[in-house]
């Protein structure tokens, strides 16, 4: 028999003590020994049919070595750092999914973990129920992985998807959202990409190997999408997507950023809709692969909790080899500037001066141009280096606004 | 250090070998001790750098007891199924890309592995390059698995696809297919469906615990599809594609088929282009999790050989635990009569009696009917039992011919 520890029944929490506890024989079959969950941790008190396993008192579950395994899915930075550095110093495997926590010390606490011959997992930290974790350190573990993206927050994909499907304005779908649960009351941590952010963070290191900080992802969100860019998108056959993107680059850095990407109709990424998540890695052995699933919920991630603890049960004996350094100032090129196409979208209220400048400026040929009669202009660029497209678009004079999205094309 | 060996040199097998000899730094960092290939068993000779790793003698290797690992990369059933048995039963670790030994002997080698504590792992034998047997073992391990689809061929995807989108025939789309190497010469077990088939009962065995063998499997092939066929499912918003699938019934049976399917386009597998595969699961925590990526190809596979290699050489001391007992003949349900709807195509000379008897048999209101001019009814089916449905079709008279796909809605 094997004792384990829940630290927290929240929403998260209480879905892997459901599962632990209302499917025991499953798993335990699965482990091939009884799993026994002796501690919950919660300064609430609660009303549940194991309300006898609860604790408010952390150092019960530290001091208790017949407890192997302990998840934390508390959130948020403090106590929980505190708490998961301790129980891997007393050799205890710590399951999380606080991607907050990842994201700000995941490279220390892989440390810690490895020096104390435990595991420290996190699978449900990035994507809720989408398997990530694994298959980036098992099955590609014979690759070189060199570019990442994701569609990583289900909460703007529901927003951006009911704008492109139900023509639903961006106030009304975060309205809709938020009335459905989909969205918090404060949205601003999914809006503005800060939680597709730290999901990026964790991607990038686990596929490139070394910490990347939220601040070193240039970070745009959804909220100046308007339901004209997504029919111009359409118009040129792609969807509006929030993608989160991280990149190897010849000199050894990397490149993050997450932002409102133009996404052809033709990419697999186009089909995830409503609140699903997924990951598209790049392999230098199996080229693209695609990781899809439920993004968030509580049975989703708990489940990849429960699986995390499951793994770390039957590897009680062994660290399973996650390699994962400690980032540094210098190793995400924040100026890097990329060979991309940008979807552009010029206005002006003197049409006939917009073409005459439009065709100076970018010529009438070489560009994919979808031209509305009400005095706006909407193209792609060709594809050149950012720099330089930004520079002809400060040519634009007085009078014409400029409005650019990133394109996947 | 760990020696390994690799049995075959085809075109799976040298690219085994080339990532393991060219990329040995990365393979050998990453399991944390030097990988070192020791023989590579084929009965041709070959002009490679590192030819003094071949031997023509199989006891060579089962019998040199520094050999941990093995590679089966020969395909076939004999002499595959003899070598890999004796290794695994002198606890050597084995892994095979080789989808027709597994379907067949899967249920034996993962008993003889279990007994002698070593590892059986075949990720390359389902989907190639795509990760499917560590998701569904260890991602979703808290899950109750329910359901599987998946588009397992990449060949006969090529070919729908460029059927969809190039309104290019079959026969044409074939021929290019085998220009293109996507194809074999004699293409049977790719058209036909059995390529899928074989995939269907490795997925079914590790998704549901029990071996499927491939003739409980009902299986057909895309060679009956026409652009016709592809046009009509364009007008239902859908596409065609060889859905391989497999559910568990409420009486702890299974059904499992291969058929081509009419999918949504909003469904996600219908994004599936070109040779990619992709697999779906439903689990009772997760709900959907899709996993994509190349189905096939030299190098796709090989990672997924040396994947697996490398997580066996990670768990040398205990064997992994994969649970998949025998099957047997009642546990395919091959009298499950699913509810469903179907795609119906009706054609007869005269459309007025057509029509007539249309409405007669099927009534006006309750089905999906695109009507065409040239004598034509498409329609799909109200959601009804399947031999409810096809008892109506019995009702069509003579000179009236029927044409029915499944569906996925």
């Amino acid at each position: 028999m094997i004792d384990v520890a829940i630290m927290g029944h929240g929403v998260v929490g209480s879905g892997v003590a459901e599962i632990l506890i209302n499917h025991n024989d499953r798993i335990s079959s699965r482990v091939k020994t009884p799993v026994n969950v002796k501690y919950i941790l919660d300064l609430r008190d609660f009303d549940v049919p194991y309300s006898e396993k609860f604790t408010k008192d952390f150092n019960v579950i530290l001091n208790d070595p017949d407890v192997k395994v302990v998840a934390e899915v508390m959130g948020g930075v403090n106590p929980a750092y505190d708490f998961v550095k301790k129980c891997l110093e007393k050799g205890k495997s710590v399951v999380t999914s606080n991607k907050e926590l990842v994201a700000a010390k995941g490279a220390e606490l892989i440390k810690v973990a490895e020096d104390n011959n435990a595991n420290f997992l996190f699978e449900a930290s990035v994507g809720g129920g989408i398997p990530v974790l694994h298959p980036i350190t098992e099955c590609m573990c014979a690759n070189e992985i060199d570019e990442i993206w994701g569609i990583l927050n289900g909460t703007t994909n529901y927003i951006l998807n009911k704008m492109i499907v139900d023509n639903m304005d961006f106030d009304t779908a975060l309205k809709l959202a938020q009335d459905l649960g989909f969205a918090e009351k404060d949205p601003t941590a999914d809006i503005e990409g800060h939680d597709a952010c730290r999901k990026v963070c964790i991607l990038a290191a686990l596929g490139f190997g070394k910490h990347v900080y939220p601040n070193q992802v240039k970070t745009e969100g959804i909220t100046k999408i308007t339901l004209d860019d997504v029919a111009y998108a359409e118009k040129f056959g792609c969807v509006i997507k929030l993608i989160g993107h991280a990149k190897k680059l010849k000199n050894g850095k990397i490149t993050a950023s997450v932002s409102p990407t133009l996404v052809s109709r033709d990419c697999i990424l186009s089909g995830v809709n409503g609140v699903f998540n997924a990951v598209m890695l790049n392999g230098d052995q199996t080229g693209e692969v695609v990781f899809y699933g439920k993004g968030a919920g509580k049975e989703a991630t708990a489940s990849a909790v429960v699986a995390d603890m499951m793994d770390c049960i039957k590897h009680l004996e062994k660290g399973k080899i996650l390699s994962w350094e400690d980032g540094d100032n210098d190793y995400v090129d924040m100026s890097f500037d990329p060979e991309t196409r940008l979807f552009v979208l010029i206005k002006s209220d003197d049409f006939d001066g917009l073409k005459t400048q439009f065709n100076e400026i970018f010529g009438g040929n070489n560009t994919n141009v979808k031209n509305a009669e009400n005095g706006e202009i909407a193209f792609i660029t060709e594809k050149e280096k950012l720099s330089a497209i930004e520079q002809k678009l400060t040519l634009f004079k007085n009078g014409i606004s400029v409005k650019t999205l990133q394109t996947m094309l």
